[in-house]
């Protein structure tokens, strides 16, 4: 079998996440790194691997089988995407829910020679993945994500902007007794508030005022003024320490009838690392889009094109005897 | 949108199954029932739909889009899996796990003009997707399937094997310890003991040896040899009122590794009625065969060469708008 030859856009927890699911992969090997830093500042876990500029990329082409996107969604990804499209197979975790429409249709149109499967990772990936098996398999239902424990980036970046927090991370919490509803088969309508808690750790700057830091906090719109959120203050030193993992994981749960029967379906990630995790599953679709490229299946995929044979190193006669 | 018109050969509780999932599919109508009994004492659902003997259905091909196959594992659905997929799109729920590799080849070598997915339903179906994601994902970790809390059919069969036994059912169920463990990360290793429990519910016939039918039952190699095995002696009446719900359910565990960071995924189903969860992903999958058939992507195929996409009744943009 051919090792497959990948190379990672990006170096920060997700890259490294990759890096480490590809190491771990026996059909495949780390080719180059690209960053957007100066090279020479950016160390692999395998010093043999070299580390390129990013715009060093498309001249080796054609040395790499799969481009891995570990970018953030923000600016990163949607510039990204389409520029490498054109020349690599790509995979990526893009998660702007709102804009996948719109990245899809721009990745697609790059991708006339090549197979990019976008926003993989696990929500949107096997979350995305698991909905729609529930919603096809029990229509008559209702489909339920809770997120968490785990830390969110995204409301810790928030959290940062506060006037006076010089450092601060918050982690969204699922509320227990409406997992539970859920599990009934009570079919409850929930509110932001009712599905999940959200708590922040936070660090104050010399001569903050701690009481306006919570007010602000708790009153910004979207991210917390909608939950029920704690604040907690803490000093530098105890974030650092306390802190620096990244566990995450979540819960889709589907309440679903046929007739008067009641089904529950529940897909849960309780997951160490959510980069490591993150890395894993894009590292499995990698291998997809190289399969379905070498097979002529060209454009942008995701997780709902693509049939899970290519996931695996496995040949499909093995697949089906071992696991079917 | 055109009707996906569908036809279901073997009309038992899996047929029944497959009926009201297809009466609540706004995309399919049922359009003939095929069986083996005597098709003027079959009474369906809806007594509009034309009730045939089984050798009627080749002559209706051009009537059917996909044939559901609802018979049994052991001797129906190896037989009619290959005499129907020579004219139709089927879709069955074959689940001799060991015979389906050979199952598989008899199957493609018939669909030659036609899409025949094998294997559905949750065990094998959903579960085996889940056996296939979490270890392309996680593949330094070990995969744990647990079934119940549940009644089995082949279980409940061979204690009505039991001489002087009249009627008896048997559920197989979960050792909640073995499953805590795998949650906890323990990777333990489980005997078949370790695993499940099995209950059964025994009626005697007049005279039978109660202490003889108990030990026969709990020596039964395979069925409850292995097994902590509880015998609860009931009369008929009592199997007939309390125990003709046929729940079911189980779960895939998967406990795996990135280095020191661990991961737990877990994919649970906890279903009223086995066979009309069954028949419901039958009839998910009966739109994918219909649709791979369109597309002349035809043969045998398993849940592992079905793109999502195909299982759902809306169209690829509205699922990645609403789902991804």
């Amino acid at each position: 079998m051919k090792t497959i030859k990948i190379g990672i856009v990006g170096y920060g927890n997700i890259g490294r996440g990759v890096e480490k699911a590809v190491a771990a992969a026996g059909d495949m090997a780390l080719a180059a790194v690209f960053t957007r830093r100066d090279p020479a500042t950016v160390t692999l876990a395998d010093s043999s691997i070299p580390v390129y500029g990013i715009n060093a990329a498309e001249g080796l082409a054609s040395q790499i089988d799969v481009l891995i996107l570990c970018g953030g969604s923000a600016k990163d990804i949607p510039e990204q995407g389409p520029r490498f499209a054109k020349s690599f197979n790509i995979v990526d975790c893009y998660d702007t829910h709102a804009k996948i429409p719109e990245y899809l249709a721009a990745v697609d149109a790059a991708a006339n020679r090549t197979a990019a499967i976008i926003s993989t990772g696990w929500d949107p990936g096997l979350f995305s993945m698991m909905r729609l098996i529930n919603e096809t398999v029990l229509p008559d239902g209702k489909c339920y994500t809770f997120w968490g424990r785990g830390l969110s980036q995204g409301h810790s970046d928030a959290l940062r902007m506060v006037e006076g927090v010089s450092n601060a991370v918050q982690y969204t919490i699922p509320i227990d007794s409406a997992l539970e509803s859920v599990r009934r088969g009570e079919l409850p309508q929930l509110t932001p508030r009712q599905k999940h808690l959200r708590e922040c750790y936070v660090a104050l700057k010399p001569g903050a005022d701690k009481a306006e830091v919570e007010r602000q906090i708790k009153t910004m719109p979207d991210y917390f003024a909608d939950y029920d959120t704690t604040v907690i203050f803490v000093d530098d030193d105890e974030i650092l320490r306390n802190h620096k993992e990244m566990p995450h994981g979540g819960v889709v749960l589907h309440s679903g009838a046929t007739g008067v029967n009641r089904h529950i379906m529940e897909f849960k990630l309780t997951l160490d690392s959510n980069p490591e995790f993150t890395g894993s599953v894009m590292t499995a679709y990698a291998r997809a889009a190289y399969r379905m490229a070498s097979e002529g299946q060209y454009g942008a995929k995701t997780v709902f094109d693509t049939p899970l044979v290519y996931l695996s190193a496995k040949d499909r006669n093995t697949l089906i005897r071992e696991m079917l």
